[in-house]
């Protein structure tokens, strides 16, 4: 059960090495690069044990997967894909802006989306319609023209829904290191990327982080976590509840509970040991707990600076004034704040995304949102009052630093002499 | 002299190879992550010809660098730095944003600064204080507690001076890979950064590139490009004024010239033709002139088709109505709009960023801005209210995932039974 844990060194074990499967991954790399869609199909019947006719989902496919869905499910998605999509909408910048910062001289910034991603959603231990929708809203709101998607054959049907629903232009039943490879080197069937998102697990990362040079990815990500900041106004019931979700998803994820308040420690503990033990999935969620653990904090403001140095993928703030921890919280992928937002709501339809840094990556990266998708080109118009108010320091710089037709350039409009 | 090009030829060309430098580069890394320090004095000995005392650059040697820099140019390095402050202002976003989406959902984005990052200015053909500004601005504006540069021994005064000048907080002399891996994985003087940006020649992009486990980059970039849309109104002495300029950056720069009308490509090389041989940095002109050309467009939207598919690091927009192409263009890291407007603004004192995307990349990336150094978490603060209205989404998503304790995470707050 939970035992009292040191953050510094929680976040060292957190990061996975990636070593152990280089090797393999590699090959997987080299076969797609070199024999294309044929090594797609030897990899279906390799690890996934299927003998696939085609690894495009037709649009027949699509249909028939809709009729298979449970129809009250399929509704659901697609509240929830509205309720994605409208948050992201919220995220988007204007498409351009100038603004004249002196006479003659307007500068801005230019938004375009890029022209075509991958999403690549798991299959392995359930399998994640939602994924699907947290993968492909956020491209569709930036304005991707082509999104392409793969997830393990066969093809869970309503991933496939999903993704339907969600806007992705071509599915491909193609799982693993493989998918990665051939949505960024391309095969005979698979046009390239220039990004590929969503989460996997060891192979599937070290595949994105190994053909960075030819797709971007949008960040490593491991197994999932949640760290939570608790006072003694938190409800263990709550607390134990989020802890035992966030174990149930995989062995390896962990729960960090950093509490100012030893009893609110003792209580979640007491209840986890209730309530583990009669879930269906108590293998995963008592190999998780062996991760996992607590951290008495002298006071929020530790609690906090914990929380911080852990940067958990999601953060729950249960304490009385939940505001003042979330203005001061810098590392976490995405905060749920106070005692009803459990995080199970924005793994589904609270609008935020679930795909999200883990392992301390939340120090560095975002969760994935609409910029992934979009990137900016700077724009400058300047007529000649403006040019001769900056001609000095352009002529007088490139001068010094011995770009001599770069100061040319300024005195050609200004027609100066030297 | 300019020969026409063919786009789609042009692009894969500019993709250097990094594979050659790749087992060098390997070495260097390996020699800082084991030795630290002591690599970094022999890289200097080796590479630079230099006995350093000390990497460290000291509060008195900054001193004694302005002391030695022309006055002149300080001010106008302190005046760049204001207009390149005040652009980078424009780019941020509020700290905390919320909306309440329905009665009982507020959702919203948090951006907190990166705690510590490193800026790389190269030495290489000429010393680049303008680049020391470049780096460093976006990520003093973004609010970043340490910012760490790193630039080839002995360090040129006025680069030292542009660091000081951006609130650099620590300057090392260190070049080429090794200042990469040393900021990547720290060494006795010198603290891991969380990202490295700025420019540099393959060593230092390969470096970039292999470590990028280890501490994020900005883009990969290589030599200098420009693009140019220009119809009959163009004046061919701007053109080549500002062919010249690009082409005296690297004997690897290039430029492409994108005309509807074949009788100002032909003017602007019989200007390039008198004026390229009288530079005193012809040799290095000359050779990117090789790499250069023009093409001939159908029309404006085919001019914009084309350098699309270049994706110029630099775009300049010589037309009798450049808006109506800026509102086309895709794919550009900077955009410059009209024929006063000569890119060696954007490159000193117009306020945008120098340090962009070349080689096609501005497909995929966007130039070095704000946002760079910066990360952004969502929050969610949701009440009984609104966890009642998506509790059916949420329990029901969950369950069909198989993830039964996410369920019972809504069900424990609301009190549902099963």
């Amino acid at each position: 059960m939970l035992k009292e844990l040191d953050a510094d060194s929680w976040v060292s074990e957190r990061r996975s090495s990636l070593d152990d499967v280089s090797a393999p991954v590699r090959d997987i790399i080299e076969n797609v690069r070199n024999n294309g869609d044929s090594a797609l199909y030897e990899y279906a019947k390799k690890f996934d044990k299927i003998d696939l006719e085609d690894i495009c989902v037709s649009r027949e496919e699509i249909d028939s997967a809709y009729e298979e869905a449970d129809g009250r499910l399929v509704e659901f998605l697609i509240e929830a894909e509205a309720r994605i999509s409208e948050f992201h909408e919220l995220q988007k910048r204007e498409d351009l802006w100038l603004r004249e910062v002196q006479p003659g001289i307007v500068l801005g910034v230019k938004t375009t989306p890029l022209e075509r991603i991958g999403c690549y959603v798991p299959g392995g231990r359930a399998s994640y319609p939602s994924t699907a929708l947290m993968t492909a809203v956020p491209a569709r709101v930036a304005g991707v023209s082509e999104i392409c998607a793969c997830t393990p054959p066969p093809g869970n049907p309503l991933t496939i829904v999903a993704f339907d629903i969600a806007g992705v232009d071509e599915i491909y039943r193609v799982g693993g290191a493989q998918a990665i490879a051939a949505m960024a080197l391309g095969t005979e069937s698979i046009k390239p990327v220039q990004k590929i998102v969503g989460p996997g697990n060891t192979f599937v990362t070290a595949a994105k982080m190994m053909l960075r040079d030819y797709a971007e990815i949008d960040f490593p990500a491991g197994p999932s976590e949640i760290g939570i900041i608790a006072d003694d106004s938190a409800v263990p019931e709550f607390l134990a509840a989020d802890i035992l979700a966030q174990a149930e998803h995989d062995p390896n994820s962990a729960c960090v509970l950093i509490t100012t308040d030893r009893g609110t420690a003792e209580a979640t503990i007491a209840e986890l040991k209730a309530k583990a033990g009669i879930s269906p999935r108590k293998e995963i969620i008592f190999a998780a707990l062996e991760n996992s653990g607590y951290i008495i904090a002298d006071d929020l403001a530790d609690a906090v600076s914990l929380s911080d140095m852990i940067a958990p993928e999601h953060l729950s703030i249960q304490v009385r004034d939940p505001m003042s921890v979330l203005n001061r919280v810098r590392n976490a992928g995405s905060i749920f704040v106070g005692p009803n937002t459990p995080v199970a709501c924005g793994d589904y339809a609270s609008g935020t995304n679930h795909v999200l840094p883990t392992a301390g990556y939340a120090r560095v990266y975002s969760g994935l949102n609409v910029s992934h998708f979009c990137k900016t080109s700077t724009v400058q118009m300047i007529d000649r009052e403006g040019l001769t108010e900056i001609s000095d320091i352009v002529i007088n710089l490139a001068e010094a630093e011995g770009l001599h037709a770069h100061a040319d350039s300024v005195r050609e409009r200004l027609k100066l002499r030297k």
